[in-house]
């Protein structure tokens, strides 16, 4: 077998059109054609329409070394697969006999008799290997047309992935390929395009470095993510490569860089925190909970994080956080001395070693010329003080989700300069 | 224009073809297109490869009466989507000045200096029409070429919804094809085999009938969405049809059935607030703050969400909610009379009319025999008190999603027999 470097992949089904479902089979067998060295070059959804699915795979043949089709192979009248698939390799759907009579066992193992449409599901393209399905009636198939593979496989994941992992694995696994590698550098408190400028003329060399390190850079409100990878001969140098490249960004990046091993920013304030011993609580305003929701998604957390108030009503800041009414009335409750305050008196109450304060403008309404939407305040309060204010861009949900990872951001940074109380 | 019937969508971005992401916005493009009269034909994934995105472009643009790719238009080297569509269409890119000096404003909004690679984004193909993008600095580009449309986006999912509803939508519009009407009916409380079960005799009917209403079940942690859609001539006559649908399995699926207009949970039980002029302040401990990020994703949520406090740690329980710390050594912390306690403390000390407590075991460590992952205890109160033992199925995450629904729901029907205090 000739070796795979590239594949593509057609989902087949009229439901992966609608605004309903998507294609979730190509992410099992994108992280599987990885693992065997192979890159994805592009993928496709198409409805139930014969001649629409031979055009995408005609298509994707005459670009990939390996085509991986999927769903379509059911025994009713819109699973075209099977039809599509011959008519573009130009050969005979054959009704196979041996695999009739598995269907056929099959049903009547359930005391079944078999619908006779399920007759479809024997038909092989002539001159394809079989590829068994342990789950269900369709098997795979599988072709070899001038050096190139086509594979059909059903739709159902749990059938798709077992046939792949037992009869399509092996034979690429056969045709050793070397397998990519990845890492992610992550960062945040800068834009895309901050990151872009000091990123690419680190990266745009790796291009030409050996082995080739290829990166995307991909942007949520409050983190950018720098996802390296290299197809790898060898695996172990191919890590090594990996490991100096995301430190050399890390490097380039600093402080803004939070992890290089694909630990979330509130694992890593987590790691912080538990290696010294110290507690958090916190006070939030317009992210309302959200802080904490993060702090927490980290299973363990209950050993560093204490709790604390969400604080919608400024009256709330008062009576449960200790801030002065009278502060409030004459800095506004979006100001840096009232997040100042909602950090330190979260920290007394709970009795926390860190606390953090949260206070802005979320949107939509609430804004003004001095203090527009999306003006956050965000205090940390522990041995050392900080206080930052940030203007975030986008939505109600944008300014929260930047206001969550600044605040853990902050709290990152500040513990650098943590002193014992 | 030619009536647009048909069209494809080429989603661009190397992070797509990984094993961690999928193309969502295909699916906020598709709801658009079918509202207007538009099939969805196909769509592909391509990387930030120019050659091969103009390769699918063109075999798109040979299928399709409008094609729509997304992403690409960053301001980075591998944001390709402005010069392969220059190729396919055969023209030049040219620097709009406007383009251009509107993307510096925005950066010196917001105090900072426009990065030199940002030039990139005013680069627009000679002919194009813009499509001004309200939410970020690339602006989409729209090209007739021999009767067919090419729609150029921004790959994130505000900015390019913004730009198709602004500028996409009222060209389609006037193109005048039969709609597509949806209506959407969201329960909680119930799993998706349990709606299944009740529905689908009902809508099975729907299929046969004048006109054609067909549905689709999803399923998220929390909320079941049924989807209802028929392909209307009369727009009137379409939504007449749904109403009716939507009512019969509203009144089927009482009292689990919480919407049938679209309307998110959190705005149900803020509705309901709002319109008894109450006040609401929340307890939490498992979900830690997900429950009050949630009520106040609602705009205008301050107007009846006091805040409250995330108990996390039982000391926090007991020393800002009161609940007495006996309780707790003989109840445990996840119990009814501790959720009753939490309710009851958090009502009282913000002074709000309803409290809510959520207290339970999310996992992954935690679980007991007696009291295993997914056991959440919650309760009410306010004139009248409920409380709720539930065992959500799932990891960290979904019970987390499941406790959250679950509270909003026993908010919302609890408020059908509040009586005043």
């Amino acid at each position: 077998m000739a070796r795979v470097r590239t594949a593509e992949i057609v989902a087949v089904g009229s439901e992966l059109l609608t605004p309903f479902r998507l294609d979730t089979n190509s992410l099992v067998i994108t992280e599987r054609l990885n693992e065997l060295g192979v890159a994805l070059t592009g993928k496709s959804v198409v409805g139930d329409d014969r001649s629409r699915l031979a055009t995408r795979l005609r298509e994707a043949l005459a670009r990939a070394d390996l085509v991986v089709a999927t769903g379509g192979l059911g025994p009713t009248a819109d699973d075209v697969t099977r039809d599509a698939a011959a008519e573009v390799v130009g050969r005979e759907l054959v009704e196979d006999p041996a695999v009739l009579s598995t269907i056929r066992e099959r049903f009547a193992r359930r005391g079944v008799r078999m619908p006779e449409i399920n007759r479809r599901q024997a038909q092989v393209i002539a001159g394809a290997a079989l590829l068994p399905n342990p789950y269900g009636t369709a098997p795979g198939q599988l072709l070899e047309i001038e050096g190139r593979l086509l594979v059909l496989l059903p739709g159902p994941t749990r059938e798709m992935q077992a046939i792949f992992d037992e009869s399509v694995r092996p034979r690429l696994e056969r045709s050793g390929a070397p397998g990519v590698e990845r890492r992610v550098v992550k960062v945040t408190g800068r834009s895309e395009s901050q990151v872009e400028e000091i990123a690419h003329p680190i990266y745009a060399r790796w291009l030409d470095a050996e082995p080739v390190i290829e990166t995307t850079i991909l942007a949520s409100p409050g983190v950018i993510e720098l996802h390296l990878s290299t197809l790898a001969e060898d695996a172990a140098l191919g890590r090594e490569a990996l490991e100096r490249a995301a430190r050399e960004l890390e490097a380039a990046l600093a402080p803004a860089a939070f992890s290089i091993d694909g630990r979330p920013l509130e694992r890593v304030v987590g790691k912080l925190l538990h290696d010294r011993g110290w507690t958090i609580a916190v006070a939030e305003s317009c992210t309302a909970g959200l802080l904490l929701a993060r702090l927490t998604e980290v299973p363990g957390s209950s050993a560093w994080v204490l709790g604390g108030v969400v604080a919608y009503a400024d009256d709330v800041k008062t009576r449960h956080l200790g801030v002065p009414a009278s502060l409030i009335a004459s800095e506004g409750a979006v100001s840096a001395a009232v997040a100042e305050a909602m950090a330190d008196g979260v920290r007394e109450r709970f009795g926390a070693d860190v606390g953090v304060g949260v206070t802005g403008i979320a949107g939509p309404g609430g804004g003004s010329d001095a203090k527009p939407v999306g003006t956050v305040w965000i205090a940390v309060s522990a041995a050392n003080r900080a206080r930052q204010r940030y203007l975030f861009p986008g939505d109600r949900q944008a300014v929260r989700q930047h206001a969550v990872a600044a605040a853990l951001d902050l709290v990152r940074r500040q513990s650098g300069v943590w002193v014992p109380t």
